[in-house]
């Protein structure tokens, strides 16, 4: 059983149990808990916490749906909707069949992948796989629903949630295996680390969704003949605001909650660090449109906190307040030079979720590299300490570009495979008509603000 | 002092305290607190994760508001909005004041009724009983707010607003203190159980939201002269779906604080089957409606997650993950058809209360007597656990069948005489013309969407 | 290092700190958190405890801004949502660099402010002081943005967030300082206590709404020239319930968080009376209404709610269940009394952000002093017991009293000069033009809702 419960400790049960059941040795799994806590008087707290953040996590699904809905026109407010509520719904269920076992499941052919722990059976069903499970469940779940924003307003809702279980079935926990289940890049001599998922979470969700906006192609109306975008404004600005404070809210479990340890006092700098992020971002892009256009534009200050969330969401642990406020400060840039960037390749990505996610994702990675203080190490305190360039160590910064080139690869090349493939079997896009009639209608039979009906009055 | 804080140790705790007052022997309440940490140091722990949890059940208010705000006409918007705001707040008056007492106060009358605590004033004023009251406020709030959308667009203000104090005073408490209280159904052979309540709360608010769909009778122009329905649309599906969320969201404190304890670790498991069960159910309504109409259908799909989300609330803490997406995908099956059955019998159930929560939550009661196994006992790990049909065991499934023949008779007939009593004395219904026009100028003076006065310009 | 996280015992440690330090004397900081964990092994759950507290408070943010947004025009819709966003965005840079120093930084001067801890730099990158700083910020940010709602629909974008930062840095802390940091008025023979920050919260932030709204004067429009109120309807009373329910579940963290410990279990008594108060707020303020109108108020309602909220949070600690029914009572009858006051002086609150936070807030210090019911001391059970006027002592009340004037001017005074030195430089004002458009798309190029535009259909 664990003492302290930490993602390399679960990671080494597994591969524990895994080596001793291929020789036949049967190791009891605790699925009440009691022989758990008679071990370790300090699960309760532990599994408190997580389990508490992991709620958090999982609200930032509403958030994402909320968000999403407002930046978009109100004809297809109901497909994105249903996307957006349905993928969560079929990475719980994809999680739980393949993707937590790929991810956790031990370490098979050479650290590319694990393989135990299908459907929660078995020694899986047990209080502690089980609470790595429903934390992990939910950072499976946000990488998957990044993507409905970029593809929004024409991709049809079946190849969606096709694409939906494919993701968290498979392009997720591999490159989520390399880094948090015990695979290669874990494994190098300087570990490549993510502390809550910059790149594990986010700029997977964000390469994936790159992937998914350029298979799909823009909207009808995005760009014009001569390279020119025309500017398709969303329809509610208040479903904008208040989605990125629930994303905001949800964000402080996402990064807190993943000690996976309140014994980790270190808690109270990953909760300030991820606020200080997200405010410095938020400032620096609205004061950057506010310079260049004299208005005070209210969705670059939200992707502008966003971005700064990302950007802490890797580094958070081993980063001082101070770097928290640059890194978010850098963090907006990168989005809006890679916002940029998008433009000129006519890449249209509805709600900016590469730019947002993938773009600052990989900057968070980086940023560990640059920033670590050497105050805290790789989820506990007993650790080699994590240290970067500034701190005069160069080998931690490479071990990130590796895991960087890795995610490149892997994520937006995976991605790719798997748009082609629904491409080229059930289709992607929705048809010309039904795009410009809205997909709302043509797919789920109604409007988001039906009209109201003349009734018999009898 | 409590040890272990359980819903069974707080009634024999107010148990032990009725006897003594009885015999006039002074039994000291800690108001503040130190007598209970001085002799249980896991108490802050506990205290925490119970807090929290309500806090999260509280927050399912806004769900529901959320949610049948969007499922109705803009017309009643206001009405049904501030029907859901205030039932909660006369909920808390009315568990403070009778409620409670009623429910935990020990048990009199053969275990038909509690009898100690009124107004949380002398020996209540101790921080584990009141730890108990606050948590269980917010179930009483969620069991009186079911019963809001199913009579929404029809029924009076004041009317709603004595029904929601007497569902808390009466109705609810006494068939909870049959199953959590200490009465009865907890005291057979082999006890009735339900973990979280799909029968204490979601069936009896479900019932009485039958009871009084009933008994207010539909909306004008719902049905035909001929039996057939027209369908009503609501006004607003995003906010149907960000209900749903929230709903979600403050349904894994419903269910995993209800250990009362974070000391048991089963609550990993509880939450893990709390999300599997609401995805599973999500997914099976989604694709049953698309294989019937090629429309993936968002209204379905919520429903079908809230109805998966219902079932497993009584057996969450005692069957395996694979279990609770069965649980789910029947509870899914089970909210389609008591749909199309009020749609038979011609009852106008606005939201769908009664399939979501009443139907669903007798099925969630019974599914503990079929698939509990045995590897957790009853709000403990040293208690005897519970085990259902599949597992070998009759007598479980026996419990669990008298307590929904018990929850049918006291939720269902209790609400309809509570809801006759209403209509005999100030009236269950606006007038034809109020309903026509709509209830939020009638009884509120106000749209939803107030249109914007012309101002004199000075 | 601190056994027991508490207000007084951080700012004896940061006072120790700066003693030594001006000695020369080296105290490490322990910004891994192993020292602190090693030394006391509670130190986890009450890290845990305030991390989620915080979190709720941070959520607060969202009900602030959905709740404002509902009962403003939709044409000033983006205006106040960039405010409600970005106070906080600015709050949170504000307090990292100066205010929690000012704040919390030991004190100096004859116990007027503080002076160390400035960008959380050198012995304040410690997991204590981190954590005491992102519970505090978010309460920092709370004060900032009751502000927003009454001076609404005309106030530059440039201003209000100046005045964000400088609230932030200056006005808040230094009343924060004299109650919470070590000040005069908690260094008095009977210090002056205000538990969650019904004064200093809530009144401060009520009073500088109340200056900004009087310097900022009545929108165009609300008051006609013979002094009669024009009535000038919100555009959305959904936003309006679903903020207050939001506003109401961060409450729980707001007050119970405020014992930064949960081994102190007075939490659950703080958690119940919250509830308890809010609802009979909500409750008074609705029948009141009724009764006067034979209306159900839903905006009478929901700021009921929240003055029962705002009453409570003072007393919160020290009061018995029945007491805090009394204590939000009367809450909401200061809340609608401070309302007319408003008319009849024609002071423009566009959300009744005084009335709610400013004079409910007054009234809430106030209470301390009479329902105290010496059962609980400050912040833990082992400091003497706070006692009312009603339990027969009235040292406190004076205490609180005196409290209240120092609110009084300084709040009022220093908010005034704040909002005059803004005025006499930037501008508070948009022009005349602006404001009969609406500020959005004046002073951010968008509308809440924008209309959607034709595209080439190419």
């Amino acid at each position: 059983m664990l003492r302290h419960l930490s993602r390399k400790g679960l990671v080494m049960l597994l591969g524990t149990m895994i080596f001793l059941t291929s020789f036949g040795v049967a190791l009891a799994a605790d699925p009440g808990g009691a022989a758990t806590l008679a071990d370790d008087p300090t699960a309760p707290v532990n599994f408190a916490w997580v389990l508490v953040a992991g709620a958090l996590v999982f609200f930032m699904q509403a958030g994402f749906a909320f968000l999403g809905a407002g930046l978009i026109r109100s004809k297809n407010t109901v497909n994105y909707l249903t996307k957006s509520f349905m993928d969560f719904a079929m990475a719980s269920l994809s999680f739980w069949a393949f993707g937590f076992a790929l991810m956790f499941g031990g370490s098979i052919a050479g650290g590319l992948l694990g393989s135990d722990g299908f459907f929660l059976i078995n020694d899986a069903y047990d209080v502690n796989t089980i609470l790595l499970w429903a934390f992990q469940m939910m950072f499976a779940g946000t990488a998957a629903t990044i993507v409905a924003g970029a593809v929004a307003e024409r991709m049809k809702i079946t190849a969606y949630l096709a694409y939906a279980f494919l993701i968290v079935a498979i392009i997720y926990p591999i490159y989520g295996h390399w880094v948090w289940g015990g695979g290669w890049l874990s494994a190098m001599g300087t570990p490549a680390v993510d502390f809550a998922g910059s790149g594990v979470v986010h700029a997977i969700g964000g390469l994936a969704a790159l992937a998914g906006a350029i298979m799909v192609g823009p909207r009808i109306g995005r760009f014009n003949a001569d390279g020119t975008a025309n500017e398709i404004p969303g329809h509610n600005m208040v479903y904008v605001v208040i989605g990125t404070f629930i994303l905001f809210f949800g964000w402080f479990g996402f990064n807190a909650g993943s000690t996976l340890a309140a014994t980790e006092l270190r808690i109270s700098v990953v909760f300030a660090n991820t606020l200080l992020a997200g405010a410095a971002g938020a400032v620096t892009a609205m004061y950057y449109g506010f310079v260049r256009t004299g208005k005070a534009d209210i969705g670059k200050s939200t992707n502008g906190a966003l971005a700064g969330l990302v950007a802490i969401t890797a580094p958070c642990a081993w980063v001082a307040p101070w770097a928290a406020v640059v890194i978010g400060i850098i963090g907006a840039f990168v989005m809006l030079g890679a916002t940029n960037v998008l433009l000129k390749f006519k890449v249209d990505d509805v709600v900016g979720a590469f730019p947002v996610h993938g773009a600052t994702g990989i900057w968070g990675v980086l940023s560990v590299g640059i920033f670590a203080d050497g105050t805290y190490g790789n989820y506990t305190t007993d650790s080699p300490y994590i240290t970067g360039l500034i701190y005069g160590e160069t080998a931690q910064f490479i071990s990130q570009l590796i895991s960087v080139g890795a995610v490149i690869v892997w994520g937006f090349g995976g991605a790719l495979i798997v748009f082609a493939l629904i491409k080229y079997t059930i289709g992607l896009r929705a048809s010309r008509e039904e795009e410009l009639e809205g997909l709302d209608i043509s797919e789920h039979g109604i409007s988001a603000y039906p009209a109201e009906v003349a009734l018999p009055s009898a």
